[in-house]
């Protein structure tokens, strides 16, 4: 169900760009549901100057290492559930130090079931019974 | 009145990408009544390992030709209109054999008439009567 | 607040798209209310058909200079701000001779404050009181 866009500036190892694909999936799975195979990410380098971020907007202290991660997804989750998915992304990065917590900036995309197709032309939610959703 | 987006694996021909492009086009033309000239479309190319899909989520065989369409427009379509749009794309492309119908997963966004400018910085859809909108 | 994508042909001088940058987020701050420190933007550049435009749709005559601009924020803003932020983004690049009013195609996206975190796990807009938003 989730389509996620993470956009990096350039220079991030393959492993940070895994660590954080991961986290975001995992997170999403535990805080929203989403089914564990239900995972689609677009993960895109920029070069420095083409991702403009504040380096201080909410008082959070951002730098180069800066990250937006896009989530596009079937409505329905609540404020606290949104809530708890931010935190799970970045407990879950406590691991990888050169993901500081304040760089990655998280934001979230709703549509409806009717909205997808996952392949052959098909809106599988539309026409599959929730328990074939795997 | 549509923005589509199409997010595809590095490797695609140009033939095969326009073929794709025209396919979607048709079909939003087709389904959805979109008009003939409101074409416009951001396709992107990833190394492998970045366009990032499950190879059999909902139980679709995917490969590296994995394509990922977003489609942005106004509210209004019904179900069934989407329903029809992810079929036509994919019997529209039926005559091109290296895009395999299991690989074209679509999604779709939707926004209101008045949060679309074409240009001039005029919102065409808010000023110009509807007999216009081609 | 929001999440601003540009995307452009390649081309473009980095006087041009600072240009293009500047004057989407002046015209967001003056016409929306958006924080002056609350920029975060993706600008990409597109090889030549990559961004795929109609050279006349709605009586807009458009050119290979082409741009479109995305903006994802929080819901809220008037059809009447709408307009008045396409038209404001247009004539703050009126010094911009390389940039045709007619190339500038814009389109909004809304969500939910609750849809943003930036940085730290946390929701910052469900959490901090509206006079730290800066």
């Amino acid at each position: 169900m989730p389509l996620v866009r993470i956009d990096a500036i350039t220079g991030r190892s393959e492993a940070e760009l895994n660590a954080l694909s991961a986290a975001v999936h995992r997170a999403m799975s535990e805080c929203f549901g989403v089914p564990e195979r239900d995972r689609f990410q677009i993960i895109t380098e920029h070069p420095r100057g083409r991702l403009v971020y504040d380096p201080g907007y909410l008082g959070v202290s951002r730098t180069d290492g800066f990250i937006f991660v896009q989530v596009l997804f079937s409505a329905g989750r609540t404020p606290e559930q949104k809530k708890a998915f931010y935190a799970r992304v970045i407990e879950l990065l406590a691991g990888e130090p050169r993901i500081r917590p304040e760089d990655v900036a998280i934001t979230l995309l709703e549509n409806e079931r009717s909205d997808w197709s996952f392949g052959q032309g098909i809106a599988q939610y539309l026409v599959l019974p929730k328990e074939q959703w795997k």
